[in-house]
């Protein structure tokens, strides 16, 4: 080994001891005849001392230094004269007898500090020397926290983690698939997997009772900030089970992780809201509970009064912001503008405060009597001191939309978002279909295996877009984490769904024939639920977009910019796999 | 849950308690009255007890059971009269007072036993149903708890999980890349790694300092018995390391796979041979050392004595069979037979017995006098009763190969290869590279960023073919189940390397300058190793090949028969793609 110790270990206990330590120049700087050099690994820095007077070729070695060099140091561990509290090696200095150039480094592209002068682009193509950073460490550290957490908890409740194959096949449901071509089965192709669904089923099928995986998945999608072209899930399943077992076993798991990664005891159950309430309350199938401005509806009582703009909308509701009537113009101005922007769409903000006499001051004071702005102010059970916001618009759930963004942007404005607290919530009850009016279908508003209630199963036939799903997410600060359902495990019910879902027989049986055949052979009542851990590693890290705890995260055009790839490739490549290119303009 | 207890875990203890199982019919059968139905689930079997005279709707209702019915009973322990201590439930069975069909099932292909009747083809078309039997699921239980072995002891060691990018380059080295076309980068691909090599040499520069992975890696080359286009890698790297430590930690790994997976304590320090003495004494980089059987050269003794098989050959070399003298004439043919085999590709082979007296018997007593016949004996240092096999050959390294099986084949024969008993050993000191004849090229024999010994640079420029690499395999029972190397660090010896490797700069550049660049800001020195997870799991279960430890293998054209994959895709994927299939005949 080229070292005894680490840069992060030493303290004062250790003084007068002997030990080599390597790792890299963080910075060097002369004074009074002595040379300092701070020396950094990933356990932490340690300051290695050089003396002009008693060692002036060792110290002369040390001036040369240049940042990132890689050196090995031997020294005599001692106290500081002056200590440095803020590390845990402050306390002691190492006096260096030998000193060894292992590699040497051209100067970095940007500083190797918590707070980097370089620039997203810059970081991204050196991902090497940005990872050296303990900031961006420390998100790996703590991923690879976490899914030794998560292995504990499900080994301990039986779980089994299986590896599912990721060569798999296309499927047409769903997102795009990543497709890879078979040289052996000329003009075939694998796809890769958008999650290990039909395998985990086929695991319960088999008997397999538990099933888990921490497991890369595939979707070849126009990439968002917390979208990557590959992402890891918490895969898991389990048979003989019915919806609340699962809500409490992996509710387990979400205070377990919070325990045991975090120390927070998170004691209560966690609230749980249909998806039908979480669109009419919040706008959002995955609310931020973390505060509650919940949203309420104005229609009857604000239309009907002569101002035309809520008269003919389908929706008017808005939100109470506690104690915001204090707002400025300037501030109200810049509301509006940040609904109207194009990433919200609304046409413009209505805004009431609630005086000191309890009295209300509107936008829309000339349309509405102060009955009625009293009627509005008791319908929110606002206070004096409480500011209202009201949006409306011609789509419902696009108006709820742009109403919810507006929310937590209030959120944020009064400070209620804290990224260290965190509020859990099951929605449950999601639709089985989502209507698409462009291709005039349904989708599987989860995906095509997903059963519904049973108490809802005669509405297949007569009204398919209210049949509710045995479908839940998990969503904690606004992100969902994690989701899941009961599968369907009959033979016949699945055959019914991909026909709802315009499946001819002879596509479905193509496409998942070997599932409805597995069926056939004794499925046990099974379901099960996807947690997404690069959203939980960034949730616990407090990152604002998931890239940041993935080592080698890719660009929004999907290109790793570090490796230059997707690359084109050699002809011959292309020839054994019986393809040719051709790129239409 | 639709159970309180599972199939595995009712004792005597339990007598009286009422109990919910849930599982398949694994057999029903009638006996006076009664009607006895075996139920299975992932921990056991247990009897649960119909009877006509006090419940004959219920019996009625189990009588129509068929084998892999999905059933929930509730019932009550009680004491079995006719117990059957082969099962850990054997002592008791359950009075059944409700039973709940939850799924029929038609009549499987093949008997779910431990030996089924299902042959290969359809048990691989019914993976999902050959998974139900307990065989089967064994392996991959033991593949769970071996990964939780390896994570336990590689985060005890302070080693990191860091996963890296599926998603990658394709690189022209190695083995053929599966290659991933990208949409939103029209004409250019992906490639799935190989393995994760740059990735965790970056990771090192980075300061990651001890990674690991288990993660699955790719290989587009054509199949064997113990290859599969995906297969899994315990992949690792560390710093400030050299070959010696890296030795002794991962000895200690498998010596902890040893204790806590199979409860042997493995004392001794693993052997240790180079490339070229087991080249030379096994004919195999990766020889099983369960029995000695040594080869011994003969050319010096056995050339230039008239027998003109002998002096033509370039390589002489037999093995000595202890005790094996007995061998009959049928058995010796079947022997020449062996080796004649195209995939072993002998000419003939010579044997030899010692007589009881001391003598030697071979079947070339007519070329060679009694007095050579002991020298060579002697070679073997063999006594009454052996047996020696010898081959010649023109091509000293294919006569060592076939030997080797011949050797193999002996060890079968007599015995020594106990599945249960395993030696370990390292090879070391492989050759830097190995000439291709056909391409009239060097090729790196373990990749291109292994280091060559520092003693050995010097001959890079002078004969490449000698330079030996600080490179290893780690070998039980003639598998080779991992095997690493001290990388290159520095950026100009690892431009050296691609030159000798036939690379332009510029191909260089553009396939690897993102590593090499890497080099350049401060590289520590670095090595590690890769095991091969199905490997180590086909070894501890006692496998023939990995598909077995494999939850859905592929066959050895890649296709999963199950899915059915690889398959045609639609024109609009291709069309997105800007790819066109254009096969050839």
């Amino acid at each position: 080994m080229y070292r005894n110790r680490t840069c992060g270990e030493l303290r004062l206990a250790n003084e007068g001891e002997v030990v080599i330590l390597a790792g890299w120049v963080q910075k060097t700087r002369k004074m009074g005849g002595m040379t300092f050099v701070d020396i950094r690994d990933r356990y932490g820095i340690t300051q290695l001392v050089f003396n002009q007077e008693t060692n002036a070729d060792l110290c002369e070695k040390a001036n040369k230094l240049g940042r990132e060099f890689v050196i090995q140091a031997t020294g005599t561990v001692k106290e500081r004269s002056s200590k440095n509290m803020n590390i845990p090696t402050g306390e002691i200095e190492i006096i260096v007898s030998d000193l060894n150039v292992l590699n040497s480094s051209v100067t970095p592209p940007f500083t190797i500090e918590d707070d980097t002068d370089g620039g997203d682009d810059l970081r991204m193509k050196y991902r090497y020397l940005d990872l050296r950073r303990s900031s961006v460490r420390a998100n790996l550290e703590l991923r690879h926290k976490m899914t030794i957490a998560v292995r504990q908890y499900l080994d301990q409740q039986n779980f089994l983690e299986v590896e599912t194959p990721v060569l798999i096949k296309s499927t047409p449901e769903g997102a795009r698939d990543f497709v890879v071509p078979s040289r052996m089965n000329a003009g075939q192709f694998y796809a890769l997997p958008q999650s290990p669904q039909t395998f985990k089923q086929l695991l319960m099928v088999s008997g397999f009772d538990r099933y888990f995986q921490i497991v890369k998945c595939f979707r070849d999608e126009d990439l968002r900030a917390d979208r990557q072209p590959e992402f890891t899930q918490i895969d898991c399943e389990m048979s003989f089970v019915e919806q609340e077992d699962i809500l409490s076993l992996f509710e387990g798991m979400a205070k377990y992780l919070f325990k045991t990664i975090r120390g927070i005891e998170y004691k209560e159950s966690f609230a749980r809201i249909t998806w039908h309430d979480a669109m009419k309350y919040y706008g959002s199938d995955k609310p931020d509970l973390r505060f509650d401005m919940k949203f309420v509806e104005l229609m009857d009582i604000m239309q009907g009064k002569g101002f035309s703009v809520f008269d003919n909308a389908a929706y008017v509701g808005g939100i109470c912001a506690e104690g915001a009537a204090s707002y400025t113009r300037k501030q109200l101005d810049a509301l509006t503008d940040f609904v109207k922007r194009p990433q919200v769409g609304a046409k413009g903000m209505v805004y009431a405060r609630v005086e000191a006499d309890g009295t209300v001051k509107s936008s829309v004071d000339k349309f509405y009597t102060q009955e009625t702005l009293q009627e509005m102010k008791a319908a929110f059970n606002a206070k004096p001191g409480d500011l209202i916001l009201i949006l409306s618009g011609d789509d419902v759930m696009k108006t709820r939309k742009q109403l919810c963004e507006l929310r937590l942007e209030m959120g944020n404005q009064l400070g209620l978002r804290d990224k260290n607290n965190f509020v859990c919530l099951w929605v449950v009850d999601f639709p089985l279909f989502e209507w698409d009016e462009e291709t005039k279908r349904f989708y599987a508003m989860h995906h095509p295996f997903t059963s519904p209630k049973p108490e809802d199963i005669p509405l297949l036939d007569t009204n398919p877009g209210e049949v509710r799903a045995n479908a839940y997410d998990m969503v904690i600060n606004g992100v969902e984490v994690g989701g899941g359902s009961i599968r369907i495990h009959d033979s016949a019910l699945q055959q019914k769904m991909f026909k709802l879902l315009g499946f001819t027989d002879e596509k479905a049986q193509e496409q998942f024939g070997f599932l409805m055949n597995a069926f056939k052979y004794g499925a046990p009542p099974h379901g099960g639920l996807a947690y997404g851990l690069d959203r939980w590693v960034s949730l616990f890290a407090g990152l604002d977009s998931i890239r940041d705890c993935i080592a080698f995260p890719k660009n929004n055009s999907g290109r790793d910019v570090m490796i230059d790839a997707p690359a084109p490739i050699d002809i011959e490549q292309l020839e054994e796999l019986n393809l040719v290119v051709d790129i239409k303009e």
